[in-house]
């Protein structure tokens, strides 16, 4: 600690992000990326952007890019918020509307730069423990608090929420934020944008960094009342005016608008997951039913720590968490069918 | 206000960035842009970034950029922070390094972004008056604070600090942090990052928007003592794991490579800057001395917002503030010699 850092600077524990290997050549299942790259019109856009133009700065309102993600969820630009990767979209919504009297509420299991954010923040929250399925259980939420957040589908276990159970969650809080954080959606969930108009507490955050493949360059964005995307954009608005580059506005637009490429590659993940699991499920290993772009397994003979090092040293990362709920599991991210060969072959030998 | 709102959003004022039109062919001289392009290596850089891999997340620390900017100033990546813009640098280094008891002190005209920042994270500051010819007094900030920033060369006065008097500052204040916002220095000051090594309490931040025309790519940074960074760093982690995508980080670091590109492209500048204030000067204005790529000026019989407005109808855009002390200023940004002249030439017949 030092003298010069803000009291709360010692205190906080930060995030934690899954290893990005420096190596190449590894068969790298660990952080959820798509298997496949991004739309070829969203490079060609990328390309376009490449001029002496980067000299200016980008639109501050990334306009174009929210006209987009409008247009293809049938909204308004209004009920579309930007931001450079949905963690910084995240950030905005935790400090500007999670701070308040009562409680956060998020379930034990689930994305852990969560109580992270709080810490950045100060804001006092509960963790709502899944049940024995590892299961949201609506009920469990329906108590004073002063907001909502979780993934759906859920992660690290990819357990996907039903959009009733969503609503009756909305329904119970009408008062406070209930976020939905859908980075997994596009692989087998119904995302709750469509109840927007009716749940003026709800907020939708997603990002293009899996199934539209641009995890490397950091686009994420909202989706709510405008009243709530107001809170978002006055909060942006004083902490950086231009948070997405002239490159990044527009290869998420495009990513955005190439709908064909889209699906096609969320198909191929969907099919690989099929196929991943019932691999696993023939070498023994538990696997939650997933709806996104990874797999939950867990071995009832083999401890989940020892495996990921093995497989660490033949060239294959997965992700282990060490928290006491989960540690026996491992999280998998769907590759192409080579990589989730290859990881079956490695374990067949273990 | 709405009732999902955290109570302080209600009460944020936000920045307000200069205008960036979405109409072509203007004279857009309000942002400080550069009036050249990027370095073509680092537009090269880009493009070799514009693979599939893309699809896989970003180095979080983004280890090549703070060697560049360490190998440029002879320091070591360690004394480097990196972050998406020297706003969001700033933020959190208000956040970070200036949440201290005692009020945060600045000078009354100076980037207006600093008192946002302090209502984003709740810190209490003092404007300092600059003196009557708009400098900054050593003196005035030798007293009890939470920390110190200034812009060097001040913005949008344009006036340098001396290394000199940055160093009494520095001396006066060994227990707060003192923040040299370096975003103009490359036009003709000496940076303060020569005294990291002697004055713990210092951090300069800079950005790659102004003299490496990149604006549009946001990329920013800080440099300083380790714990100072660390700081930063923490709280990065605690917000966002990967603020710089793929494409920023390979052109940021290019165009750091690139120092024959970039001495030449300020020295272009400079010598327009020149010839831009003599011409001011015959039609009368008042020019402060600039160290920048902008110049400030007044005149004594035209009112500054007129000026401002007619110059608009006429398709070129300068940046006037309507802060009591400078309602009567202009701060032009230096353009190509063809856009100066227009702005002359259009001055002359109003």
């Amino acid at each position: 600690m030092s003298k010069f850092w803000s009291r709360f600077v010692n205190d906080l524990v930060p995030y934690v992000p899954g290893e990005q290997p420096k190596v190449a050549r590894l068969v790298k299942l660990n952080t959820n990326e798509s298997p496949y790259g991004p739309s070829p019109k969203a490079i060609a856009a990328m390309q376009a952007e490449l001029t002496d133009d980067l000299r200016l700065y980008p639109d501050p309102s990334g306009d174009r890019l929210r006209q987009s993600v409008a247009r293809y969820y049938g909204i308004e630009a209004n009920e579309v918020f930007v931001g450079n990767g949905s963690d910084e979209v995240l950030a905005h919504a935790f400090q500007g509307l999670f701070q308040h009297e009562a409680p956060l509420l998020f379930p034990d299991i689930s994305y852990s730069f969560y109580p992270v954010y709080c810490g950045l923040y100060g804001i006092d929250y509960e963790a709502i423990p899944l049940d024995e399925s590892f299961a949201i259980r609506a009920s469990d939420y329906a108590r004073a608090n002063g907001g909502i957040i979780f993934p759906n589908p859920n992660a690290p276990t990819g357990r996907l929420l039903a959009l009733e159970v969503v609503e009756e969650i909305l329904a119970a809080s009408p008062d406070s934020v209930v976020l939905v954080d859908e980075a997994y959606i596009d692989f087998g969930g119904q995302s709750a944008i469509s109840l927007i108009r009716r749940y003026p507490n709800l907020l939708v955050t997603q990002t293009l960094s899996k199934s539209r493949a641009l995890a490397g360059l950091r686009v994420g964005f909202a989706v709510g009342h405008p009243d709530l995307i107001e809170a978002l954009e006055r909060i942006k608005n004083s902490f950086n005016s231009y948070p997405l580059d002239r490159v990044a506005l527009a290869g998420a637009a495009a990513a955005f608008d190439d709908v064909d490429y889209f699906e096609q590659s969320c198909s191929k993940v969907i099919d690989s997951r099929g196929v991943l699991t019932r691999e696993l499920e023939a070498l023994g290993f538990d696997v939650l039913p997933s709806a996104a772009n990874f797999v939950f397994a867990s071995h009832p003979k083999r401890d989940a720590g020892a495996l990921a090092a093995s497989l660490r040293e033949q060239g294959i990362i997965v992700r282990h968490f060490k928290q006491p709920r989960i540690a026996q599991h491992l999280r998998i991210t769907v590759g192409t069918p080579e990589q989730n060969a290859a990881l079956i072959e490695a374990l067949r030998g273990l």
